[in-house]
């Protein structure tokens, strides 16, 4: 059953309750992400997030640790390119204690001495993600295609950025994004949404109420086609990916979108697993599914041996023009249903996951969706909605970037 | 909701109903692994395994492939020392073709031509597997530990033993260990029972119903202390493993050994975490309990820069030396089985989690647990058992082997 209501100060608190769940998985949901960062900001939403664990007036990061410890809880945190979440799932009667540190940390010291320890462990970790290659070609294609769109701007942030920024910058960030109205509070599972809501007004009600400055731009990608080689002669694998403008989150299109890529390169079965993976050709070959506000894209990569790199971007572009100009089969619809709606059954039986998508719904469509509401609209692909999708948002023309020890890459 | 019964040919049949889940986690589990394997087989039970995917008299292995994903099942497959599980999980309408593909690909043909290709993915898988030092220290240091009792025996087996191996030899080893009566059929989630029943008769009433030819040996592992260094110059960590004797997997101990080295190693929040992860004195450091058929053992892991080998060898020795002498506190206990039971409970809030407890439970000691049993156990584990364990199941004289770039461990 959903809950839903809004703090004076404007905090969202929603909640999903479930009598026969086993636990209780709580999320706070900043509205805010790399696209969100103004110039020399780089990298601050996700160096902000590891600074919400180093301690408070009332904790140092060990007593936070140990806090957690305590009372058994599953917790973490995560920064994309639009949102930053924190969260923890404990048994039904720590909820209390839960909500209290997470509410806690939310409102970090943010202390001098911390933000310079913290600056050398986000720099290693810039540094171990730079040497890994399909780290580096996603980024570095990412860049690329989005060009000077807010989607464009990297979550780690560079080496520089980092080194360059103060703590007086993470201070005026967090106040412009951490403000009350730009944060939701989720509950998924077996607890009770009165007590809840009181725990939340406790601990948030007195927290800054400002909106958030700057509301978001909402142009979609731009199509860039085009080849593009990142030659790193050491290397002995080709690492290609591929992207195309797809619907915004909000779309109507964006089940089609999630249909049609499970058809194209899902992991297994997929018309790619057949004709790149199975029959040995490529490492890996898949297509997702994006979904981003305001714009979405189409990401298709694969690794494979150099010499066999041409000839797998021909069958790639193959496969896309018999789906763009073919469509797909009713057999190939059917199955692609009935395994997203098996995914999204199998996932949501954790209340970990049903408080991530009760969250995410909210912040990207302003609204509550049950399971079944997701089951039906899946259920709903049909091959008018994927010829609208294609039509709409043509699998041609992808932005190509192939980083690997190729000097050139010609299909 | 419990059931349980038999077939005519000894096929045991095992079930939890619970009509909450949306979905059903079906699994067959083989009594047999890598300890069942006899001299000139090593590494057959996983080659199997493999095996068992590549097709039937009714399907190739493609038509498996396929047949799996038109159902949106998550399927896979596992091979431990002690036993092998095929398991799947789907929408709770699909259990009668999800049970006709596993019953299926459980009778398989085993063809000459994919044994020979198998055996270059299996070989393959060898090498990908030996390049790891994570891998290749456990795989010789639980050789050196075990020596010639039958859990030392390896799952993978070696290039060379998988090069010899026969098409017959195979065909030997499962008309022996993959009979009726050394198999478990299990569900958990959302079914009927009677149907399932129905079901499981249909499709493997007719299989070969010899007992298994074997009984095990239950002997318990030997205390081997003593420090042995593995040089690989080329690597720039030094990986430890040592090894000591603990309870097996049917001991009323069982739960002491979980609840204690959770205290002294988990992987947050333990004893080891605070000495030498957090301090960043190690990359890792924990301790977890091997649970096994007539024996089991303690298994303590870290890994760090070479120069720091020595020192932090010396503070894993005083830390376990510490709890020998000392015990525990009363908030370590408290704090650990909080963090067990939560994880449990998290864990079993997916069908696949449950149906792999239940059938485990059911190998190992014979009997049915509820997730309350086990959350009752974990609760129950007071000083008193801490030091029983302790007593029975010292922390000294663990064998120690370390594997990187040291010609010499001294401490």
């Amino acid at each position: 059953m959903f809950h839903q209501t809004t703090l004076p100060n404007g905090l969202q608190i929603l909640g999903e309750t479930n009598s026969s769940a086993l636990s209780v998985a709580l999320g706070f949901f900043v509205r805010t992400g790399a696209r969100d960062e103004v110039a020399g900001e780089s990298g601050v939403s996700h160096f902000l997030e590891h600074m919400v664990f180093k301690g408070t007036e009332r904790r140092d990061a060990i007593q936070v640790n140990r806090d957690f410890d305590k009372i058994g809880a599953d917790n973490n945190a995560f920064t994309s390119e639009e949102m930053t979440c924190y969260h923890a799932a404990v048994l039904p009667e720590y909820v209390p204690q839960a909500l209290d540190i997470l509410a806690d940390i939310l409102r970090p010291s943010l202390r001098e001495n911390d933000f310079q320890t913290e600056k050398k462990v986000i720099k290693d970790e810039i540094a171990r993600y730079e040497v890994r290659p399909d780290w580096s070609v996603y980024d570095q294609s990412r860049k690329r295609f989005f060009g000077d769109h807010p989607l464009g701007q990297s979550i780690l942030g560079t080496r520089e950025s980092i080194d360059a920024l103060a703590r007086e910058q993470m201070l005026d960030y967090f106040r412009r994004r951490y403000a009350a109205g730009n944060i939701v509070a989720v509950a998924a599972g077996n607890f009770e949404w009165d007590a809840f809501v009181n725990l939340v007004r406790e601990h948030c009600g007195e927290w800054n109420g400002a909106k958030a400055a700057m509301p978001r731009q909402k142009a979609e990608a731009p199509r860039r086609p085009g080849l593009h080689t990142i030659p790193r002669e050491k290397l002995n694998q080709e690492y290609v990916m591929m992207w195309a403008p797809a619907p915004p989150a909000d779309s109507p299109l964006r089940y089609a979108a999630h249909v049609l890529t499970s058809i194209i390169g899902d992991y297994t079965g997929s018309r790619l697993y057949w004709a790149l993976v199975d029959p040995g050709l490529a490492d890996s070959a898949d297509i997702s599914y994006i979904d981003a506000d305001g714009a979405g894209a189409f990401l298709l990569s694969f690794s494979c041996q150099p010499e066999s790199a041409a000839q797998n971007l021909a069958t790639v572009r193959r496969v896309l023009d018999e789906v763009q100009t073919k469509g797909v089969t009713d057999d190939e619809l059917r199955v692609a249903r009935t395994r997203l709606a098996a995914r999204e059954v199998r996932g949501n039986e954790r209340t970990h996951r049903r408080m991530l998508a009760v969250g995410r719904d909210w912040l990207y469509l302003n609204q509550y969706r049950t399971l079944d509401d997701e089951l039906a609209a899946v259920d709903a692909v049909d091959q008018k909605a994927i010829r609208d999708l294609l039509a709409r948002y043509p699998l041609r023309d992808l932005m190509t970037v192939a980083l690997g020890p190729l000097d050139r890459l010609e299909a």
